[in-house]
């Protein structure tokens, strides 16, 4: 048990930008939150997997929409309460903790902000390891933990409770329902025991995102270079240096949709590299080979300062480095695949993990 | 108190088309499942407003989505008894009764099949007189009743509980879930006390339905025009007498949205009229005359049979007389004309009651 101030918050919210892929929604708007929640109630008790009991009952929660409508139409913080005690009413059981259903964006940052005004503690441990777009796209559902009963609540005061078949009709009928109240909701989901948590979740997660942030900001400090201390903290890769030279974006089904093209600088002159979104980064290739592939991670940095940098970011001439890191090994496994890989986005690949391909690449 | 038996359930089937407007569902649906019910369950005890205790909880049952979805995909009942069981247990007290929350369509007659089946009384009252599209259009908004707390269920086990800041919120949330949901849902909605019912819903709505049927289906036997002896019954007028020459006809977010044009026969010889629907005939019109507008009632009669026709069972060449009724007085107010009247479905006209229009029509 440790307790995460302002300082932590700040490296968190970088390190989940980075594990964000781009997507996850801007952790700016979690970070004021977040902030502010500490500056009006204290310090936020972070508990690691192993001090949570088995029984305990636990709900993640986290914002589902476009991050794109998420900017102009920031929460309050009550429709993230309302929809955690909806749920709790529900159950009839109080809730134990709360705690990120992905690592990254603005959904590592908001549990933190709930858990300020609710006096909870949170959970070191997220559902992802990294963020994705859709519901059922979390390790839980991988061993066949139910998104339901859940809550979504919006902030003029609507909230639905959701009991589905699965998760997926979960997702399906929440994001027709989040598209109607305005593009962007609260979610309480996955409620679960504290034993369901240690064998689904992963581990260490806004730990490792307050280890990543802290690296990147201290690295000039330090005389180091930032993108190399991710690269060593992430197992990571340098895939492609350059340019932002084309952005093409749009909102469609509650998601934000698109691809950047980026112009090759140094080793990769005279090369470019599409990144593909939707919401997150899911493909990176250039015109001859596949760089890295969802569900393993794509992130791009700022090339001077490390800094990462959201689709939304994402601005012509920007200078950044495209890094690729190794999911979690849940997200390996068949059903992983199944769930998250190229082929469910319409990508017509099969996947291959990063380190595959980079050494395919150089042969 | 009395008890609906086969008999009458094929009596409401016609009057709940008629009032039905052509929309409401093709009562045929309905029917087959209150016959099926009380088949197995036998006769259904209903009871007239007076009979149910003030503090009685009543709960409307309806299915919500486009009615062209619903022939393909019949409900089974069961998605019924989930919404009303969820409901039961939010409300945490036994439901007294049932009831249509429209008197039209396949809506009438549903909640006597779910009704059959738990062994519930119905109540002989609706909460529009006819039928409308939009979930907020019942007379008890229009005294200020919420929709929610309601449930939505859907045919796969799907089911959402809404609590939303006004029944307007409620219909714009539920629609777009309900397209998500495969088109079409069952709904329990409106929880109302019955002292609730007493103020604001329609009286005797079943047992008019029952009434029309009645006198249609007898009328050849006693050698009388089935058409007249509708427009004795529910003080309507005869608009237009013609045949089906084009019927434009999608469906678009979740209705049946279209227009028929009917050329004119007898004495509207050389005129055409035009029928705008959104799954309920909402304007009746001639290239220079408004005949009949909502709130107030346009329905299709088979010229010979008197029958009513759907906007679903509008077929080219169909002999026909459109007929005009005066709504319920509730809906002639300003709230009512507010919430289902022409501005309301974007037709640029102030509404005048059907024996208005009539009167300037013939001067």
């Amino acid at each position: 048990m440790r307790y995460i101030g302002k300082e932590e918050i700040e490296n968190i919210a970088i390190g989940a930008a980075l594990l964000g892929t781009g997507g996850g929604g801007d952790p700016y708007i979690g970070k004021l939150m977040a902030l502010q929640a500490i500056e009006e109630y204290g310090p936020i008790k972070l508990l690691s997997i192993d001090e949570v009991p088995d029984d305990a009952l636990v709900v993640p929660t986290a914002m589902m929409g476009a991050p794109t409508v998420m900017i102009e139409k920031v929460p309050s913080g009550e429709e993230a309460i309302e929809s955690f005690q909806t749920l709790q009413n529900y159950l009839g059981k109080e809730i134990f903790a709360t705690m990120p259903i992905e690592a990254g964006g603005v959904n590592s940052l908001l549990p933190l902000a709930l858990a300020a005004r609710l006096g909870l503690p949170v959970i070191d441990a997220d559902g992802m390891g990294r963020a994705f777009p859709e519901l059922q796209m979390v390790t839980f559902h991988l061993d066949g933990v139910k998104a339901t009963p859940m809550v979504l609540s919006d902030e003029k005061g609507n909230n639905l409770l959701f009991n589905t078949i699965d998760s997926v009709w979960a997702e399906r009928i929440a994001r027709g329902a989040t598209i109607e109240m305005g593009g962007s909701v609260m979610l309480s989901i996955y409620p679960m025991t504290g034993k369901n948590i240690k064998q689904s979740a992963i581990h260490h997660s806004l730990t490792f995102e307050e280890q990543i942030g802290k690296a990147i900001r201290e690295a000039k400090k330090n005389n180091k270079n930032p993108i190399d201390e991710v690269i060593a903290l992430t197992n990571g890769y340098s895939l492609f240096k350059g340019k932002v030279t084309d952005i093409n974006r749009k909102t469609q089904q509650g998601f934000s949709k698109g691809t950047a093209t980026i112009e090759g600088l140094e080793e990769n002159k005279g090369e470019e590299c599409y990144l593909h979104f939707q919401n997150e980064h899911l493909l990176a290739e250039t015109k001859d080979n596949v760089l890295c592939v969802t569900p393993d991670l794509i992130t791009v940095l700022d090339k001077e300062t490390g800094m990462p940098i959201t689709t939304e970011g994402l601005k012509y001439g920007a200078r950044c480095v495209v890094i690729g890191i190794p999911a979690d090994k849940k997200w390996r496994t068949q059903k992983g695949i199944e769930v998250a890989g190229p082929r469910y986005f319409g990508y017509d690949l099969d996947f291959s993990p990063v380190e595959q391909l980079l050494r395919k690449e150089n042969n």
